[in-house]
């Protein structure tokens, strides 16, 4: 079994059959969740799983599946999971190469006749991304779906309910795909970084030990509109002097005072917004990550405090609400070991390191012991059609998932 | 005739009568230029100058006037100018007050039979607030729109010219408006402040030595969209930060080196504005304003300066066009002698001043020697319902109109 390693060229056959699914002719790939090239990409993957005689399932969030069901019908599951869908323009490796991987594990173990003591599932999670929701199909999965903000968000429209409905999926159904965790065995995910730290590193393989969590904040600085050039200057209350000031000191104290947390504000609105009138309002996003639930709570305290102080400033009243939260996300101590375990058996430079992106990883490891693998993105570009793994790395990567599936088999089975 | 006063119920019944066109209820108007407001607060201007048997006058910008003829034909004519037209939801003392003083002058000269060595004409102009281009009347009077730039800014659409065919003007007419210099004796134009300084000083007259140039400047900063995540902290390019810090910067900047000067930025679109995408782009417009031509070249200068130097900081590329641009308009000595005499005379505490806002006395001081008048704005407010001039100052700013009129053609006579 230590032998094992999957196929190559079916690899590389499938990746360029599944990249001209979306492609956008410049390396890139489009295809938003449930999208039809979304759709046209669930169908050829069902096409793949059919062919390799593997079970096909799927659930009420249209999260779709191949099973090699392994003798015992009430052993657990060994999942593997990933996603199809990606970005508007992204690139072509967030997400299939974890599908493609897992599809080629399922093949490599069914042709070796090896019995697991688990089915082996590889899954593909609806959007992932966020096109919708994002993380819809692993949080239903898990039941950590938050049906409120989703309807708060799509309610007024029927353009989700429609999208989803293109994929054979009821809105008022998408409970029903929360799974038993007393079913799943555990959960395993091949993605790539994302960002540059294993190709500045020059490591092979990044073992993950964590997720980032996130916070969104929504800040509003309310203050009062005026003539550009007749308000007193000693007595604007412009909303917008108060948002600038605030990004400006907001990254600074991150990075003087948060080590190893990452802060975006990438929108701001200004109202009324006219160049003649000073800003009444402006309202802007805050995002920040952290992989220590401590360190996430005592920054988003920062984040309101630094706010307050900078409307102060101007005589603005501030305005904040908690948008999205996802806690950080733990992989799973044993899991982490058969990673390195694995890494060191094929000679792999590999380091612990942490996610700053999501992942369905992040809702699965609150659900069930959970190991991620993260292989180089070149220049640390990603969702973008220049984002680039190199593909050896991307073989080693596949069989590092095969070899973690066989070692978790042995330990299962001690 | 230094007895001459207006009648002040009269002008008070005009007023009343005024505000209920356009009245939003909450004591302010909205007659945005060429709106059906607009058109109707003209036609009752109009009723007003037949009524009171004064010559009417139109031209090809649809500025609207009443011409109280003197005898000589070939005289030449003080222009009493303002505006009927408001923002939307402004107040109702901008503009309107200028124009029933103007009509004032009038009847109280015919009233009296006083021979004046000019003809004396009360002028309403187009869009003096710029809902389809600002001064739009006073630059086509003086041969001063900048067509290039009206019909870049509205060729696409066919609004303005619908907008303006429904107060019977054509574009491509607008140039026939231009009257020669050499047929106008000066400029009179009698405003509310929209400022606080005459409120804070306690001053019942403005004497206005001249109005604030004016530079608009369009800042865009282009980075580097990315994952808000995995993006290198250390290698964004994030535009936003960029434009946060030179609005801090600039404001600091000006309120330290440039007394005098006022600053706004009143708008800011951030691309792709996504809570979890780095901003490659943030652009914003910066208005600059000053009454003395050299400062507020500097300040243009210093303005793209700091600019470039924060984009420098965030490894940003800065790209900047110059918007509009208006000169600072210099009001005539002797005009603004005559209104000290004769707030002197009224034993009216007034007070030389500058204007921070545009008004049509600044084309016309380039065409014609040109005085302003300033009444008090009750805490400096403006462009808003709750604009207000004690009516004492209303009336005390008429008959200071009157009599420098009369001042004038005493003067003119000599």
């Amino acid at each position: 079994m230590a032998d094992l390693r999957i196929n190559e060229r079916r690899l590389s056959a499938d990746f360029a059959a599944l990249n001209r699914i979306g492609s956008t002719g410049d390396g890139g790939v489009s295809r938003p969740a449930l999208s039809l090239e979304d759709l046209e990409a669930r169908a050829w993957f069902a096409e793949r799983i059919e062919e390799g005689g593997f079970f096909v399932r799927d659930d009420d969030a249209g999260n779709l599946s191949g099973v090699l069901l392994c003798d015992n019908p009430d052993a657990k599951t060994l999942l593997i999971g990933s996603h199809l869908d990606t970005i508007p323009n992204g690139g072509c490796y967030d997400g299939s190469i974890g599908i493609l991987a897992g599809l080629e594990v399922l093949r490599t173990v069914q042709e070796a006749g090896v019995t697991l003591p688990f089915h082996l599932e590889v899954i593909n999670f609806t959007d992932e991304e966020g096109t919708w929701f994002s993380l819809l199909g692993s949080r239903s999965l898990t039941g950590r779906l938050p049906l409120g903000r989703l309807s708060a968000r799509h309610g007024a429209d029927g353009a989700l309910r429609a999208a989803l409905s293109r994929a054979g999926i009821d809105i008022d159904r998408l409970k029903l795909a929360k799974r038993d965790p007393e079913t799943i065995a555990m959960y395993l995910e091949l993605h790539i970084e994302q960002g540059n730290t294993l190709d500045r590193l020059g490591a092979q393989i990044g073992v993950v030990r964590g997720i980032v969590g996130r916070t969104t904040l929504e800040i509003t600085f309310h203050g009062e509109s005026g003539h550009s050039g007749t308000t007193d200057i000693h007595q604007r209350r412009d909303a917008l002097q108060g948002a600038a000031m605030f990004i400006t000191r907001l990254h600074l104290t991150v990075q003087d005072r948060f080590d190893g947390s990452v802060v975006n504000c990438g929108n701001l609105e200004v109202y009324p917004g006219t160049f003649n009138v000073v800003p009444s309002l402006a309202r802007l996003s805050v995002e920040v990550r952290h992989v220590d639930a401590k360190a996430l709570g005592e920054l988003e305290v920062q984040v309101v405090e630094l706010a307050q102080e900078c409307a102060g400033r101007y005589s603005l009243l501030l305005e904040h609400q908690r948008g999205e939260h996802m806690d950080p996300a733990i992989m799973d101590d044993k899991i982490i070991d058969n990673i390195v375990q694995v890494a060191n058996r094929f000679a792999l430079r590999h380091t612990s390191t942490v996610s700053y992106a999501g992942h369905d990883a992040q809702p699965m490891s609150a659900f069930t012991p959970s190991g991620m693998i993260f292989v180089p993105s070149v220049g640390g570009i990603s969702h973008n059609p220049a984002e680039k793994t190199h593909w050896a790395d991307v073989v080693n990567g596949a069989n590092v998932l095969l070899q973690t599936t066989l070692q978790a088999a042995q330990r299962f089975t001690d």
